[in-house]
């Protein structure tokens, strides 16, 4: 019995989301399918976390276990040879029989894609958050270094029951401008339910004047998500790296 | 009576083109409706040119003739908002009341995107043409220039009946690579059915080794596509800008 690492990429326009869902097809889904039709085995695959409908990711990690002789690193092509075409896997290894995608994850990294111009992007509509307001980059910066550390980040989250705690650690947090795209991007030991897309909502109210940085400590001491900023939608979200 | 001339940019992913056919939506149609409901007027809109299924642009130019009294600058913003999101109206303006977009375009730029690497792209995967083989991009940089001036383009071509001749003259062409990604972009008075598909299908028969750089002046001279080599997909290739 082996343990294949699997790292993925995907554009998740057209999936209810990571996880399998009543309501459609997810990514895990299509992934399990594959892996059926190469292996012949139904497997289960873990994945490192959830991402909802849209978001996408350039690495997401997943494993299963399979009795396949067909070498580990073999596995992506033969994967991608039956997968849809928005869903990529960029590398397959063998790893420790314990590991673990999910529980053995020790950080994540995700980025968050803003294209802030009066006019619609009809290239890359699903890939970034269109922003048609004047955005105060500069003030936008300056909240930047105020999420970084331990916080209590209740206020940037939806509840779910599943969480014991909201206390989490942003290790690295940047925002940079290149014309007209501002690229934002995070990491940290893990992330509440809806956590980025709040911050970036937040971000963005900021950058528009209904918020200033200053509140930021503020905000994240009053504990209650209706102090923070709106939830940016899905389609400008990246899991760009797990790590271990 | 007004003249209006609207810059676009458009996904082709999932139109059948440019132009009105029978067996599905085009762009064109797309646009007729929006106007439609803004300026309650049936209009016809021309094109510069046809532009094929999945082939993009950003910046395809088209006018109509209206009366409505919508100032003329603001017509972009009313028609993004009843436009689909893969269809963005970058500017519209008024213009004298003879302008075509068709019979006074005096040239075209296109580029065209290569994705050079063993592995798929999900995420792009409808905006580039995806090459896994090595490709020496050395030989296919010094073909480039081979295509540069006015020639018989016949060897690039599907023939169709409409073109009384294939001689065409490019201006500027050029390959440019970052990473994996390879930007082709060429400009010139026109070009024929397939002839952008066809060159840069030419040039990765010559990265694999198919065909020498030094082979061009010949193909050209041939006159028959048998010659060329095979032609890339739509999906790499867009529409920059047309002059006039």
């Amino acid at each position: 019995m082996r343990n294949i690492k699997l790292t993925i990429e995907y554009d998740g326009t057209n999936y209810v989301g990571w996880q399998r869902q009543e309501n459609g097809i997810s990514v895990q889904q299509e992934l399990e399918k594959a892996i059926n039709i190469v292996s012949g085995e139904d497997v289960i695959l873990i994945g490192s976390g959830r991402t909802d409908s849209g978001v996408h990711a350039k690495g997401q990690v997943a494993n299963f276990k399979t009795s396949s002789t067909i070498p580990p690193e073999k596995f992506k092509f033969a994967l991608n040879n039956n997968l849809p075409g928005d869903i990529a896997i960029l590398k397959s290894e063998e790893v420790s029989i314990d590991f673990h995608s999910r529980y053995d994850s020790i950080g994540k990294k995700y980025g968050y894609l803003i294209y802030n111009s009066k006019l619609p992007t009809a290239l890359c509509r699903n890939l970034v958050y269109h922003v048609s307001y004047t955005l105060d980059y500069e003030e936008m910066k300056k909240a930047i270094d105020l999420f970084r550390g331990t916080h209590d980040f209740t206020s940037f989250m939806v509840a779910r029951n599943d969480v014991e705690t909201a206390v989490r650690t942003i290790t690295n947090i940047s925002l940079d401008k290149k014309g007209d795209l501002i690229f934002f991007s995070v990491e940290g030991d893990g992330f509440l339910y809806n956590m980025i897309r709040i911050i970036v909502g937040t971000l963005i109210d900021i950058g528009r004047g209904k918020l200033k940085a200053v509140d930021i400590p503020n905000i994240i001491h009053l504990k209650h998500r209706k102090f923070a900023g709106h939830t940016a939608p899905p389609q400008g979200l990246y899991l760009e790296k797990v790590y271990y």
